[in-house]
């Protein structure tokens, strides 16, 4: 009763966000198909730049019913296929129907961070070694990077042991008070390191939450590599941080994909696409 | 005499800890075939992460004589197959009937560790050059990732020149004393370093030792990476660390498994295996 | 009228430099074939040794009329064909006939640095990752491997914040006054640093420009790497460097070429081209 | 007449080191093949493992005639076959009869080691960026893993200025008086440093030269990342140094070599040859 009732009110926070108009959830093609088709998608990208190994995870959020999202069962994040997705519900991360698969134990941060950020379309939590060596220090991830200028000045790091409850274990977020208190320290930015187990980053769209984790990868890099050499580093200054919608994800995120491609798969790209936006580029 | 004594016990012992049935040994199915083709496997995954290179070894002990061990001939790691294992004695580290075929130098730290070691199943030598670093320090590898929650507060580094006698040469464990020294060292823990060496990491399968080689590897960039940035850095406490049980091995496993194939395995992959666990994800 | 005077004189200057025939514009060969095709092969080159990423690119000034460059469309850099080239003009880094399709928002760095510069034939603009940690810090670049003899004693770093006006934002050179300043930081150079950002690396040919962004990838790591292990490093000296004349780029450029071939395409290499220039290797 | 003499004595110098049977130079078969075919193979795994860039050149001398040796025309190392191996006499480290092909500039290294050092069959020159960090400071290279027990206590690096006379440019060793005095600095030991440029390494045969060179090569990437980590690193000592024949090349060449082969070459390695040296393992 009361998850029904959290849900009817996320699903109107997110028509107002989003904007689906009434009629989408009748229309013939499915709304959530272009969704999960990014979400496959991200996976090929991820794996192949090094940022998922065995245990990483993606999801988005349905189109069609914001009080649900996609995950795929439990399984290596290099085989990941349409059919693997399961429904999970927002209110108490459970999937819906599982058919007897199982999904990720971590998948309250997905599910807690959906509800605490009507903005976020997709979720992603890897062990990126990019960044885990600064947050074993305390030493905060800044924007250095002339593409991370989405970064806040200083990116939070989530230390699990603030709500470590007395004879609780481990390090993972596999329950709701874990999983709400990485939201709150995620708070409105989209990225929080995970101090000795990666990170979460999230955005309004599978592509946005991918393309920032790849610069939020060569940007922690860089970042390390400069205070390696000096401790008297430049990071971006107010002017040179930007919205999102400043920076034109399409690229990196075409970029990307195709470096998931084989010679065959490349020379069927649809290279009438590039080059027709006629706005500048933004970054 | 003695040799078979030992035996008679080590192989009592054996059926104590891992539960062998009785009748095990007459079935029809080989029961070690599973452990060998584990231990091919690892063998390419080991490769393939950069773990082993020219020289490092895995061997798996026989389910169905504990006391004896399968390991290589001499040879290329990235070239073996089930024909090159050969049966090694834990007693002596000598082979039964190799063919006119060596193993190698150093299976001395195979054989010592599994008479030292009744719970251990399968050990792996490797130079890993994640490692090497901090063996060459006075700095100690401490568990900094969640991944890493099997390992010791502090891992041990297994010093030879402790057990040098006037005249002897070289760093290698070719004889039984030094394998029953590096034993010594390793104690009940599942790796030990060797200084300006590698490492030896043990396990209760050859799936768990290859998952922790792995895991191994990522603790140890991750904490050399962090010292150079701070030496402040924050390693897992008690509550963090967990038990050999509470680490599913299998999703690791899998994933490095699946890293190993060409597209046309990757395609026959039995993804109806994937998410039927359903027990909460470990790690 | 401002343009085309610019224009005509700039035709000139390079005419002199440049030494192109009166009649080479009447030839039935296309003068500019053979830089197009180096062009595109460049891409293939620089985006297989890491230089080029989501956002890179690469131009070269037309030989048959020096007030133009060429440069692809935006698009992922490792998807360059011929047909992807737009002509842009130098005067006012305006496409002539873009036919709908958009060229890079930083196309001013390519148009300030051909105005500055009538010795420059191709310019490259990259996030290389080897040299940002040295941007970010007040270190600068020193030619340190003998073969980035081309390197003044100390590689001026662009700063974007000078010429930052009140109400501007971002880093990136999108306008023709920051494509300018970085021009003038470049002053006679072959490269600027661009903090937080790449480099801009230039050549009297599209070999060189890239032949020479690849050891500056080079020099830059072992830069930073020898200034992580002793502050007393040792740089070339004057008697060290070199002129363009003395390096001979044809080698380099094809080993670098040949790396991107498949074996087929290897196969095809002219070989007999190898080994018959006779004057003494210069570097 | 000088150069015939010194040939002469080379030749029976030569014959006393290597104990070249007098009768071989008249068999059927040529008694250079083999070292012939190893260059060959040492330039696909050089390239493979990274230590061979755009310039590194490799040479064997001739078992037949030890006054001469073989190295390449100038060009791509991944390209090199039989028929690009030129004749180059020690004496002046001119090419005998190149057809009108050049040899590398630095070829004079190969000469003046090879009339310097009678025991050293084969050269590698190379640009390794593993050794050019340390090259660059004062800090020598030490043996601190278990494979490197063939070098010095502290390998020489060669300083060109040493030998730079008023009006002399550039770092290459492109002339008998550089060759002569890089070959000073050798001395009797496997490797040189070369200041900001690479390294010299020498065998008693390809084989060993090449297994040398990639172990040079891990050496020094784990000496420096060891430093960076702590200044008080545990070097070798002498009881943990090797005489080059305790040292068993096959089985790092063989894993070296097929690392060069595509699958179907794996496919048809001859197997029957592993694990049959009965002596036990050297490292």
């Amino acid at each position: 009763m009361q998850k029904s009732l959290t849900g009817l009110l996320m699903s109107i926070a997110m028509l107002a966000v989003v904007g689906v108009p009434a009629g989408a959830q009748t229309a013939a093609a499915d709304p959530d198909a272009q969704r999960k088709a990014d979400l496959v998608t991200a996976y090929k990208i991820l794996v192949n730049e090094g940022i998922l190994d065995s245990f990483g995870h993606v999801s988005v959020r349905s189109a069609k019913d914001p009080t649900v999202f996609f995950m795929p069962r439990a399984m290596p994040p290099a085989l990941v296929t349409l059919d693997d997705l399961v429904e999970v519900r927002v209110a108490d991360s459970q999937p819906i129907d599982p058919k007897g698969r199982r999904v990720n134990g971590e998948r309250y941060i997905h599910g807690e961070i959906y509800k605490a950020r009507p903005d976020v379309m997709s979720v992603i939590h890897s062990h990126s070694q990019a960044v885990i060596p600064l947050s074993l220090t305390p030493i905060k991830m800044k924007p250095v990077i002339a593409q991370a200028g989405f970064l806040p000045p200083a990116t939070p790091t989530f230390e699990v042991r603030e709500v470590r409850k007395a004879g609780d274990r481990g390090m993972q977020v596999t329950d709701s008070t874990r999983g709400a208190a990485l939201a709150r320290t995620l708070s409105s930015h989209p990225v929080a390191l995970m101090r000795g187990h990666g990170e979460v980053v999230v955005g309004s769209s599978v592509k946005q939450a991918v393309v920032y984790a790849a610069y939020i990868d060569i940007n922690a890099r860089m970042q390390t590599q400069a205070m390696l050499l000096s401790r008297d580093i430049v990071a971006l200054d107010e002017p040179e941080l930007f919205k999102p919608e400043e920076f034109d994800i399409n690229r990196p995120w075409e970029h990307l994909r195709q470096k998931t491609l084989d010679d065959a798969a490349k020379a069927k790209v649809d290279r009438a696409q590039f080059g027709l936006d006629q706005t500048q580029e933004k970054r």
